[in-house]
């Protein structure tokens, strides 16, 4: 194999498929890098055999091949060759030699033979958004998956479609996260659920343009993203995921409309009161148009006043002071509403269409006042 | 005490101070920022027992006063707070209360008069150079102090004036690093030995500018910095140090006249082929104007040529390549000469007028060739 490229066009394809090199392995053949110049393109893939990516690189083939390199020193070579043309190329016995200017690193390669290729998938179902709404849905969703491997489920998301609507849900037992768009067409009815790991990598990969399309194909087994010069392949998690809908309610007693920015600073400053660890809820003491912040602790006490706009009852209601930030932080919107009905019952803090809904289950607290 | 501070100020003497609070202690005031009120003006001190840091804060004092806060907690707070003015207050028992805005903190301080003041020194000896200046200087050389406290010397720098000149070195057994600089007047001859971890910390807190002065002032333990509006004052290390100058010799049998970005990119390529801790050499080939750096390691090998000037010999020598690195990396010349003696004597890497002296000791290696 001979291929010519740019520094800065290998650059980018060994960065994008660099996401689905599996760091712990047995299989050498995993931590590689595959490049592919058997035919007319130039492709890199990798796959950790639950993700794999796979993109194509700008250059020249002046002799086709395959091999395999160890990604992490490929990725460190190229990153440290000079802006210039890059010469890769390997002999009978995979020894790679990479030449740039004066610079010649000789490396030994695997058999492409061992390499894993991506999983194939039919491209029959398939939805079209743009960049950019996938990685704010991913944005403000993926707080909430759960951390623990214990319950597999609830560390991916379900992506469910309905008609002309794609709706996205996390939840990890405390808090449930949804983020509903609508599709440009009507689609056939479809739940998955893609695991967490999958979303976050893709989202480090996508350009985020607002004009730049991401295809989406879905199987049984596997979703598929198709954007750029990249393909993207994850299994999906088997199972039927949690009940969302049984878990959401429009009923209130209070309501309250509130500066998102107000108040994630002060819930922000409240959190210096809790040492990490402590499971110290925050105290909303909510009336008068008036939302009272309160933390007592062994650090000190902190408390602090919102002016709110309040419809309904008073409310005196504990949370975990993390789980309404991390919420909060991925709501663009200036003014907020947050649904209550009663110290017991979660809130929901939803926009009027419920573009979004957040669900947070309350604390109890020992009411000292 | 009560004083009223605008949030930035309170940040900005919080920040410097911070660098002399003790991290690791069994003396929780030495994990504090003494707030000292009682006079008129506002000062903030910290002091590990070996560094201490005070700066002066603008704001107005209601009422006099002194107390001691937990420092990482305080800086904490006051970063969080809106950008307002804030007020600390503290009342007989030490219970504080620091308010921004509707935001109220109550924690808990402790007696000022526990805690120690930086040491007194007597402004006698003075020399005063720029920010600039004095952050250069500790650039180019901390980054070979040794790391190990076996050799306490050797963790810190030589400070030495001779009539009009400051000439800073530090050495770790490899490798020695010297600046020396012109000072406006003439002094008298002085040696000292400053701690490294002083000179990381207040080059942390300098700001750099040219037209700004720091005024260092030394007594028999310590050496003081006086800047804007902050003194530091740290411990000397005890001792004489090394006899440097039997070390130095203009000497040489080869010179070589490299573009340093080129040598520095080249040598920072062979790495690579470096596992972490191994110590392998990188060997300088260096004959008809080309220096060819080579590299042989089971990951690979590399190699690269450079165009040179050569007066002089042949020579091939190896270096550990970390210590060609750290050298040229706080070089800010273009071009570099390197002089060498023989394969087993130091190189130095130095300009016409010694402003800067960097020697190198070689590493023995096998001559596969």
């Amino acid at each position: 194999m001979k291929i010519t490229c740019e520094k800065n066009s290998l650059l980018k394809g060994v960065n994008t498929v660099m996401k689905a090199v599996s760091s712990k392995t047995t299989m050498p053949i995993l931590e590689c890098i595959l490049i592919d110049a058997s035919s007319d393109e130039i492709k890199f893939t990798a796959n950790d055999m639950e993700l794999g990516i796979e993109t194509k690189v700008e250059g020249t083939i002046s002799e086709k091949g395959i091999v395999a390199l160890e990604a992490r020193l490929f990725s460190e070579i190229i990153r440290k060759l000079p802006e210039s043309d890059v010469t890769i190329t390997t002999d009978t016995n995979l020894s790679t030699l990479i030449t740039c200017e004066k610079a010649k690193f000789s490396i030994m390669g695997r058999d492409g033979e061992d390499f894993s290729y991506l999983p194939f998938v039919e491209k029959d179902s398939c939805i079209s958004i743009s960049q950019f709404t996938l990685k704010e849905l991913i944005r403000q969703t993926i707080f909430s998956i759960a951390q623990n491997e214990s319950n597999k489920m609830m560390t991916g998301e379900l992506f469910e479609i309905n008609q002309d609507q794609l709706r996205v849900v996390s939840l990890d037992g405390h808090r449930i996260s949804i983020r509903k768009i609508e599709l440009k067409e009507t689609y056939e009815e479809k739940k998955i659920i893609v695991p967490g790991k999958t979303l976050i990598e893709i989202s480090k990969i996508l350009n985020g343009g607002t004009e730049d399309l991401v295809d989406i194909y879905f199987t049984e087994n596997h979703i598929m993203f198709e954007f750029d010069q990249t393909v993207v392949v994850s299994r999906l998690i088997e199972g039927n995921y949690f009940r969302v809908d049984q878990m959401l309610s429009n009923d209130y007693n209070t309501k309250v409309t509130i500066n998102k920015k107000e108040f994630l600073d002060c819930i922000d400053r409240a959190t210096l009161m809790v040492k990490e660890g402590d499971k110290k809820p925050i105290i909303l003491n909510i009336a008068n148009d008036v939302m009272e912040l309160k933390i007592t602790s062994q650090i000190g006490s902190m408390d602090e006043m919102i002016d709110i706009t309040l419809e309904g009852n008073d409310i005196k209601i504990g949370f975990n002071p993390k789980f309404l930030i991390e919420a909060l932080r991925v709501i663009d919107e200036e003014t907020i509403n947050i649904y209550y009905m009663n110290p017991k019952a979660p809130c929901f803090i939803r926009d009027e269409k419920e573009t979004y809904i957040y669900l947070i289950l309350p604390v109890n607290f020992i009411d000292a006042a």
